[in-house]
C-alpha cells in the first residue's frame, strides 16, 4: 500500500485536524492493515510540506506495526559518506525496513544501504514511467560469461548490483508497465524480491507480472497507491480504500500458489 | 561552500545550543559569505537527524541572503508526479534556487525541476566518486549526427538532458576528480554551468577543472565542504573555516579571467 499522501487530494473535512496528513494515513492504515504486507511512504509528498510534512512522515512510520514491512520510497543515492547519512536517516532515526535507491552513482552510493542487519536496499532496475526509455532501456556494451554484446543499461544494473548484495538485503524496483521484460528480468535475478509500482493509476498489469515473475516465495511486493488511497475523497474514504484494496487482494490471490493463501 | 553539517563533527561547545546544527551553519555563513557565491546544503546530513534536522535545514536556507545561490544537494528524481512534489518541496516550500537531480529515470523525472522561473536543476553527469566507473563510465551504444559508435553513459546523459533545458535552467554535476574527461565534457555541453564537487577531502584538482572547463562566464560552481567547514573542531572553527575558504578563493582567483576579479 502506497502512502503518497497529497494534502490537496485528501478529504476536505480532514483539513481541520492538527495534522491532516497523519490523520488521513492513520485512517487508511487502520482500514487496510489486514489486507497488505507492506506500507510504502513516498517521501516527496511529505517533504513538499516542509518540516511539518517530515513530522507527519515520522508519525506515520511509527504508527505502522512491526508486522508490516515499512518502505521509504525515497530514491536516494550519493557518494559513500553521504549515502551512509541517508541510511542513518531512514534505518536508525526512522524505523523503516527498506529504502529505494538510485544506482546511477555506483557501488559506494549503494553499499551503505546494504550493511545493516535486517534492512533492505531496493535499487531502481527498470522503472514504470515513460522516461525509462531514455537511459534504462538504452543498449550498453558489456560482456560476461553468459551474455555477450549489447544489453540494456537496466540489465547491467541488475547484474552488477546483485553482486553487491543478496536476496536478504537487496531488492529491485521493476515497473509493472514493463511486461515485455519480466521473464528476462527474472532470469537475471532469480532469487530477489521486486518492488512493483505501476499497477493502478499507471496502468500496469498485475496478471502479467504475477505470471512472468512470481517465484516460490512469491518474490513480488506489488504497490498500489493512488488507485486505493484516493478511491473516495468524501468522509467514506477509508472504507472505500478498503474496498479498492480488497479488489487487488482478490485478484492477487488468484495468481498466488495455494500455499500462500490463508 | 558545502554545508554537509554532521552533528558528530561540529565543535563540542555547540552541543549545548538549542539547535547546534543551525548554530554551526550560522557561524560558518557569517564567516564566509563574502568569500563564496553559493551555499550547497547536503540534505542527507539533516535528514539523519529526523524532523529536527529538517528544521535546521529550513532555518539555514532561510538565513542565507538573496545574494547567494542556494543549492539543495538532494539527488532527487522519481516519476513525474512525484518529482513535481520534490520541486515543490525545494523551490516553493523552501527557498532553494537549485536542486541536484539523478537522471536514471529519464525525462519525466527531470522535467518538473526545469519549469520554474529562476530555478535550476543540476543533473548528475559524471560524479566524483569511485562508483562513477560502475555505470556512468560504461560504454553505451548510441548514434547522433556528430558521434557514432560507443560513448560513455554519462555522455549520453549530458547530450540527452541538455536537450530538455537551457543554460538558464539546467546545470550538471561534474566531479573534480574526473580530470581526463573535462575537455570532452565541455565540448558536449559548451554553455552550461557545472557544479563541481570533489575538491578538498576527495582530492580533485581546482587547477585542472579551471584550465579545461572554464568558459567566458566562468561556468563552474566549485564546491568544497569538509575541507573548509571542519578546518578546526575548536572554538575558533569559524575563523579557521574562513582561512581555509580564503585559500581556495586565492587559488581560484589565479585561474579566473581578469574581468572576474574585483
Amino acid at each position: 500500500m502506497g502512502l503518497d499522501t497529497d494534502i490537496s487530494k485528501i478529504p476536505k473535512h480532514l483539513l481541520s485536524e492538527s495534522d491532516p496528513v497523519f490523520a488521513f494515513n492513520k485512517a487508511i492504515i487502520d482500514a487496510t492493515k489486514d489486507l497488505c504486507v507492506a506500507y510504502k511512504i513516498n517521501t516527496a509528498f511529505y517533504e513538499a510540506l516542509g518540516t511539518k510534512g517530515w513530522q507527519a512522515m515520522e508519525k506515520t512510520v511509527r504508527y505502522i506495526d512491526d508486522e508490516h514491512f515499512k518502505i521509504a520510497d525515497a530514491k536516494r543515492g550519493d557518494i559513500g559518506n553521504t549515502s551512509a547519512q541517508y541510511a542513518k536517516a531512514f534505518f536508525e532515526t526512522l524505523p523503516f525496513d527498506a529504502i529505494t535507491v538510485s544506482p546511477y552513482m555506483g557501488e559506494d552510493s549503494v553499499k551503505p544501504f546494504l550493511n545493516q542487519q535486517g534492512k533492505w536496499a531496493i535499487v531502481l532496475g527498470l522503472t514504470s514511467n515513460k522516461g525509462a526509455a531514455d537511459f534504462e532501456l538504452q543498449k550498453i556494451a558489456y560482456e560476461d560469461t553468459s551474455h555477450r554484446g549489447n544489453g540494456f543499461l537496466y540489465e547491467k544494473v541488475l547484474k552488477t548490483v546483485s553482486a553487491w548484495g543478496t536476496p536478504d538485503n537487496l531488492m529491485f524496483v521493476i515497473g509493472a508497465t514493463q511486461a515485455d521484460e519480466f521473464a528476462h528480468i527474472r532470469k537475471i535475478t532469480p532469487g530477489h524480491f521486486y518492488l512493483v509500482p505501476g499497477v493502478g493509476a499507471q496502468g500496469g498489469s498485475l496478471k502479467d507480472i504475477s505470471e512472468k515473475a512470481m517465484i516460490k516465495d512469491c518474490g513480488l511486493l506489488v504497490n498500489v497507491s493512488r488507485a486505493i488511497i484516493y478511491a473516495s475523497t468524501e468522509k467514506d474514504f477509508a472504507g472505500k480504500a478498503r474496498s479498492a484494496a480488497e479488489q487487488y487482494c482478490t485478484e492477487m490471490r488468484s495468481y498466488l500458489p495455494k500455499e500462500f493463501i490463508s
